[in-house]
């Protein structure tokens, strides 16, 4: 069957929106690259740096809130819908939950052919990238880089600890059908 | 019924965003704002400046091709599906094709309490604003700031011309149930 | 004799990028713009969000220590020096200090033909343009509107209040010899 | 002699930028970052895209007119102007006429203390990560790859191929006085 969805999962700095730039330019067919980020960009006020949506502490630690997972809950059943009109997406996420996090993920995208990458780096050479570019709280990479693969099951694994963007796109494109 | 997507439609530079940032800010339940300059930043390569996806003419003319279609079909299925998940949805859209775009717009949002507001600006003054923006092809807002309206229907319309964005966001929020 | 510097002075969100985009586009000459954001936007971590660096706070009330002054002192000489070596510049600032600020600016642009500018905008209305902008903290527009233009001497005053970035830019161009 | 300037001279997507905020960082003075790219951010429409300045070709090739000449003397004297008032600079640049260029940019900081950086990147890999951040002309970085280093005197070389930009700042800082 042909693959509808690329997950990308991996902590803040780990190298996720390269891979998908990567994909998107080397996979025949046009592919669409949505993520946790593009859903945090259109965020109102209220929900962003509150309580009740998300918000990142002084040393990078993220919560989400209620408010949150109402609105990331409607997100996911529309990249869902997007996918089965026919729509090929590329979909990065930070599964902070591990596990629960990949369940809730599943469930949305149930009936639709997924591949689910895990994108892991080191945690000191996240961190070092979280410094090179210079638009991210410091401590995220480092909090995140290890607990979002906890408990997930992958069809593939790439690391961008030593390995280029778009190789680890080569390495995922082997697997889209 | 509770209104659960708000439809922007007009040109490029006529205020749109502007006003959808501020709709966010004074409106009591949070909106996520979503629109073409969405989709269209998350395109692949083979979608952009290309006949097949979405090109900008050197005289700032939009054309676009049946892989764009394709891609905004799965795109505005995807938005109707957010909102009848529960998401309330800002939606702003450049109807370059008028009516005929409207109806591509109503098709999908079928069964969804919409308001539809036409967001004017004078071409000469909408042309002014994108040089002072300088981040788009210059054109674009005289090209489109007709064109849009042509044979839409609307639930109100605002014009931005002699309006701030906070007082047409005002007047767009009194619509709002 | 030629002018070789414009000042724009005015608050967070009056629109002086705006009108500098449009000087740019409609003076015949090639100008630079290059402004207090610029030189904010290079700073290192330890001059941002610091007591010794730029600081903005909960309110949007910015502070400015004394790492930060020597810095911009420094900045200041070279904008002079540049002006100097044959560039045309379009200088942003906001003058936190009122007559201070342009005393301090005026003693670097020593020797250089300087067109002073105002640029005003009713605080009321500059803070709607805060929140359609999406990208200050808000009050910055508000606190700053008035006091940056405290016993400052101009050329000209323009008033974006009721007058577009082009226009404002057109009235200015006038006074460029 | 304490070091005023630091140079970083490498092709597009070489990974200069990356380095600098590292450098920002780590070093325990503030060092303020400025290039070509806050240059080339600053021009006026007259000298982008157009044979006067700077344009960027289909291939990713450079040109870089007289007018673009002028405005780059006025902002290499600017930038040695702020060194002397004692500002410390992160500098980089793209010597596109290699030793031509060194020899430029060495004429307007004579008298400063300059520790000269040689930034390298496999020119594939260069092309990979330009592939990856999306925002570039395809081409250009395989094509600048070794060209600006031609003839050009380092004090030290840093090559990002395999090692991470926090550790080539790291090595950098080393040799900073």
């Amino acid at each position: 069957m042909t693959t509808q969805v690329i997950v990308l999962n991996g902590g803040s700095s780990s190298g996720k929106s390269g891979i998908a730039r990567c994909l998107q330019a080397i996979l025949p067919d046009p592919w669409i690259d949505l993520g946790v980020d593009t859903l945090l960009d259109r965020l109102p006020p209220s929900l962003r740096d509150s309580g009740a949506g998300a918000m990142v502490g002084a040393q990078g630690e993220v919560t989400l809130g209620p408010g949150f997972r109402e609105v990331e809950h409607a997100w996911l059943t529309g990249i869902a819908a997007m996918a089965r009109a026919g729509a090929r997406i590329v979909f990065d996420d930070v599964f902070l939950g591990g596990a629960t996090s990949q369940e809730r993920c599943r469930a949305h995208l149930a009936g639709l052919e997924v591949v689910w990458v895990g994108v892991r780096c080191d945690a000191t050479i996240a961190a070092g990238r979280e410094l090179a570019r210079g638009d991210r709280v410091t401590g995220m990479a480092a909090a995140q880089a290890d607990v979002v693969h906890q408990g997930v099951v992958y069809d593939l694994v790439v690391d961008t600890s030593h390995t280029e963007s778009l190789d680890c796109a080569r390495a995922i494109a082997a697997y889209v059908t």
